[in-house]
């Protein structure tokens, strides 16, 4: 039956409406055979690119030259630039140099070494005083808007603080007002005791399927332990993310057809205290089911699958 | 040089960043062919769908039997139904009983019938007391979210008024309270005056590209005159509103190299008075930007294309 669901921080509904999902399905979306020898995202074609910002090379290598392995580069169409009204700053991570798309291609090391490269360039663009708030995001597959299907991230800096941030900030605000402490504390805390929704567990990471999620297989990684701030992870906390990030989108790609999803990193804008405010959190936003007239017209997302369906298959235990 | 809008009305932030439309595209969404012979929409195979609550029939032919011109029937895989907790009617509209899959295949008349159909249903569901707003949508293309090709549109009402109605009944209050006028009254006014962005202009109709589109090409069809409901349209108003709509909609399939688009109506829920509170649009949504993981993650859209650049070249003028 379906349901309105609302979540607890951004107030946000969705519609969860599981007999949808057996909709027939006339389109497919199929990627283009790419010839791996154009791409410029590949060794060999730095020059297709602007120019490194940062790379991480185990050689002598030099700079917009081979010998990388991971490889930062301004975004050459970007959404926002440092001399416009839409102030800003907009960056490519090219996750490996071999060319590769799926994430669960990368080791736990290398990806690993994703989030490392990502903390660099959040500093970065950080020390830029007029960088308000910092979003990295990832676009796997033609459905969630990859025009390149090598493997790689981005990052946007931006003057304001996004709309959903914000959102998050007031939704906490309020809740910590009322009740005097951090929502996402207190929403890892019940997921973990109601062990319906949680896809993983590890000694400082909460995997699980959000109760409004708003795709089908939505996934959120949160810390275990308050923090509003991606960047402020130590090492052992960005080793253990890596391997929890991987081992939840390995199980996403198995069980999607042909994956595509986006992840967004939500870490608190300059400024904020970490005093239960903000909680950074990983959404990992699985891409099977279309935004439609419906979701663009209403505001409102229809999600075919149910977060407890979606945590139970991603466990890969009995179905309901 | 990207910039940030904002929507006058809902307060709606977009980028526009003209550079990105020029971005390499290593993906591309192909329709898969299709077998007309199993379609479920075309005439014959009545069965396959919910037994019809409405159709346009000129000859004396039996209800879920071939005949009809428009059909109305419940959508099989319902996102919101009478006995659950998201209550509510999901029915979908057959545009034609020709195997057609776009907007302008339909003729001037044939369109004014849908609306007419579109009518039809809207006042049917509001006659349940608990519907408390209907929102009449459209998905053309798989990249718009549509199952099945066969040319079609959706309504939905809901015992809730969605979250964007809701921000642009709220929007439109905020701006009654400061100036005692209609905020979409004065906008039409302002784009007529300003002319960069107007596309047509009918004795009725203003269409134009608005000034925070999310999308490229975007267009919004909207009353001269102030009016909150679609559904309250005489007859010379839906004829003329067919004909500004089946020319917008020709003018974008011949730009978009695979059109695929959404359209919504825009009307007030129940118990919204005509007294500037509120007054309806048709949105017209194209899908050639994709929605990635920054739109996602950070509640704004990246529109490559400006709404001068795009009401220039719908208009058919010369390019800047």
């Amino acid at each position: 039956m379906p349901e309105y669901r609302t979540d607890l921080v951004t107030g946000r509904t969705v519609i969860i409406a599981e007999g949808r999902a057996e909709r027939p399905q006339e389109f497919s979306a199929r990627a283009l055979p790419v010839d791996v020898s154009r791409c410029p995202f590949c060794p060999g074609h730095e020059s297709e690119t602007p120019g490194e910002v940062f790379a991480l090379r185990l050689d002598r290598s030099r700079a917009d030259s081979p010998g990388w392995r991971i490889r930062a580069v301004p975004n050459k169409y970007p959404a926002v630039v440092t001399n416009s009204g839409a102030y800003g700053l907009h960056e490519v991570l090219i996750e490996s140099a071999r060319h590769i798309t799926l994430t669960s291609e990368l080791s736990d090391d290398e990806l690993a070494d994703v989030f490392r490269a990502t903390i660099v360039r959040m500093r970065a663009m950080y020390a830029d005083p007029r960088i308000e708030h910092v979003l990295p995001f990832k676009n796997v597959g033609a459905a969630a808007g990859a025009s390149l299907a090598h493997l790689h991230s981005q990052l946007i800096g931006q003057s304001i603080v996004p709309p959903d941030i914000r959102a998050e900030l007031d939704g906490a605000a309020r809740y910590r007002a009322e009740r005097g402490t951090c929502v996402w504390c207190d929403l890892v805390e019940r997921e973990r005791l109601a062990a319906e929704r949680v896809v993983l567990e590890s000694p400082r990471f909460l995997a699980f399927c959000p109760f409004a999620s708003r795709f089908a297989y939505e996934t959120w990684i949160v810390p275990r332990e308050h923090a509003c701030r991606f960047e402020a992870n130590d090492e052992a906390g960005l080793v253990e993310l890596a391997r929890v990030s991987r081992s939840v989108v390995a199980r996403l790609e198995s069980i999607l057809d042909d994956p595509a999803y986006n992840y967004v990193i939500h870490s608190a804008p300059r400024g904020v205290r970490d005093d239960g405010s903000y909680h950074w959190q990983l959404q990992i936003l699985p891409r099977s089911t279309g935004i439609a007239g419906f979701e663009l017209g209403a505001g409102m997302f229809i999600n075919p699958v149910s977060p407890e369906t979606a945590a139970r298959r991603l466990v890969g235990g009995p179905e309901a």
